[in-house]
């Protein structure tokens, strides 16, 4: 077995901790790497007590405090040092662990990791990853939370680290980069993308393949889209919010006759493959924060078992991969 | 009959002239007011004479040219003076019309609007609105289409336009206005939005409701959304894309069993209410250009004739309603 650590927030997220530890627990058995659960240390003993597990793998790392989701990102850093979440961002500093998951606060995590995890130096502003489905392989959409007034050349740095990541993480080829834009031509845009997309065409390492439309993303035509993180967070929002729409719609749509209600419990099949193959993803349920000189995975709030389980493996070929590395030397 | 005169482009939109001069046949047993037909004579009266129509209520303008979707808009306008759309446009700014349809190119009826037509006085710049499903109300959400590097000034007066709109063409009182953004708390957002929120909350002829998230759009539980061109484009184009995807994916599902296949045609009556009632609105096809000195209407480029039935009873309302005086008062 390895020393190697990867480090979760047993306290962060909705479902935390009764989830995240059946998560770690499932994921101690599928990686190479040992799990260290983070938090309040009772609790998770009571959890884990619950489970047959090899002590070998899993270890328990004490922290008082939990940072909520309600809480303002810089003070709870600030003054929360025994939390779950700054606990865990020391070990991925100090060496301790070579990466760190948690559900919890987000703008918490994103700002404890730039400040106590630090960015690989070059890199201007870190930038939080998500995996969009497509009609064909998922796009690695950033930036999708960090920053929302960004500037042309942070979009070619979330271009070459997302690059990297597609292509040692998520084994793609000379990954296909597009900017999110209002029209394909050149020259469309606001002043920040019509200089990013000059930029763009000018960087060596990456593929740039030219804009893409919102209304293409889907399509799977990229390996990697960038965008600010407002942009970025629109795209996500709208996604989600449209999809949980027309489901409602159309359930109360079949329920509404004998012969609809029928049909859709013969359709039931198809509409779970679609469910499952498009709208769930758990191998790839974390959001990674690339550009920092480690690792950190921001997981869903509303994360699972087996999306705790998904960013642990998704963990494992981040380290596998040495991305922050290749992220250092790309810059 | 009243001499008021809704001119329509003939020319512009991937269905003209065939579902345009379709379209506004239909209309004219509709509407009380008489329908100008813009573009080539020729090509516009022989479409016509496939029709039984009162010869009273359509008449033809001629205009020799045609902009194409691919012409650059400053360029297009500014050189193409006997163009269907320069004619529409100056019938506009002359009085000759009440208002103009148009379902072609979209940039140069923004500019050609601004630039022949002109804005109301007082008006920073004239937005695109454009009608979204909800699972309640449609939501206007501007600007989606106009200027993609807004000021928080112009979210304002958007917010201000739209108001009115809603007020007096689609009967809300009271209209409640959301500002598009990251998260509901007030001081999320990027520098921008954050600006426009404490301008909307002292905006006295509005009621600003706060936030709200891109997720909840479709909840329905605003009336007028305000954001920049980007995003509204976005948010769009995420939309339409998305609907198509996962529409296509569900299709190749349900079409992969005899079960689902039974299942799919016992259902097909749910989608086609789902289709209708949320997807398709010919009611309120026309993306309304408010802000201007006359009423613009954008008709989506790939325009059935019953769209141009619907933009057409739209700007009815529109001039019943008196906007522009609305507008121009209102700021």
């Amino acid at each position: 077995m390895s020393d190697k650590i990867i480090a979760i927030d047993a306290m962060g997220g909705d479902n935390a901790p009764v989830e995240t530890v059946k998560g770690v627990v499932t994921a101690s058995k599928a990686v190479k790497y040992k799990l260290a659960l983070v938090g309040k240390e009772d609790i998770i003993k009571s959890e884990l007590s619950k489970y047959e597990y090899d002590k070998d793998k899993i270890m328990v790392v004490n922290a008082a405090e939990i940072i909520e989701n309600c809480e303002t990102p810089t003070e709870a850093i600030k003054h929360k040092k025994d939390s779950s979440m700054v606990v865990g961002l020391n070990m991925v500093k100090e060496g301790q662990a070579l990466a760190f998951v948690s559900a919890g606060n987000t703008g918490a995590l994103l700002t404890g990791a730039t400040i106590i995890v630090g960015r690989i130096k070059g890199v201007k502003r870190p930038a939080l990853g998500t995996m969009l489905p497509t009609e064909k392989n998922r796009v690695l959409m950033l930036d999708s939370g960090a920053n929302v007034d960004a500037k042309p050349e942070y979009l070619v740095q979330y271009a070459q680290m997302g690059s990297v990541y597609m292509e040692f993480v998520e084994g793609r080829k000379n990954p296909r980069v597009g900017l999110v834009n209002i029209g394909t031509e050149r020259e469309k845009g606001n002043a920040v993308v019509k200089e990013a997309y000059g930029l763009l065409e000018e960087a060596k390492s990456i593929n740039f393949g030219g804009n893409t439309e919102a209304r293409d993303i889907t399509l799977g035509d990229f390996d990697v889209i960038v965008c600010d993180a407002f942009v970025g967070n629109v795209i996500l929002k709208v996604m989600e919010g449209l999809a949980n729409t027309v489901l409602r719609i159309l359930k109360k749509s079949l329920m509404s006759s004998l012969r609809t209600k029928i049909g859709a419990l013969l359709s039931k099949p198809a509409f779970k493959k679609m469910q499952s193959d498009f709208f769930e993803y758990n191998d790839i349920a974390g959001a990674p924060f690339l550009g920092l000189k480690g690792l950190v995975v921001k997981a869903h709030g509303s994360s699972g078992y087996k999306d705790i389980v998904g960013a642990v493996k998704q963990c494992e070929r981040f380290i596998d991969g040495d991305i922050v590395n290749k992220i250092a030397e790309r810059l």
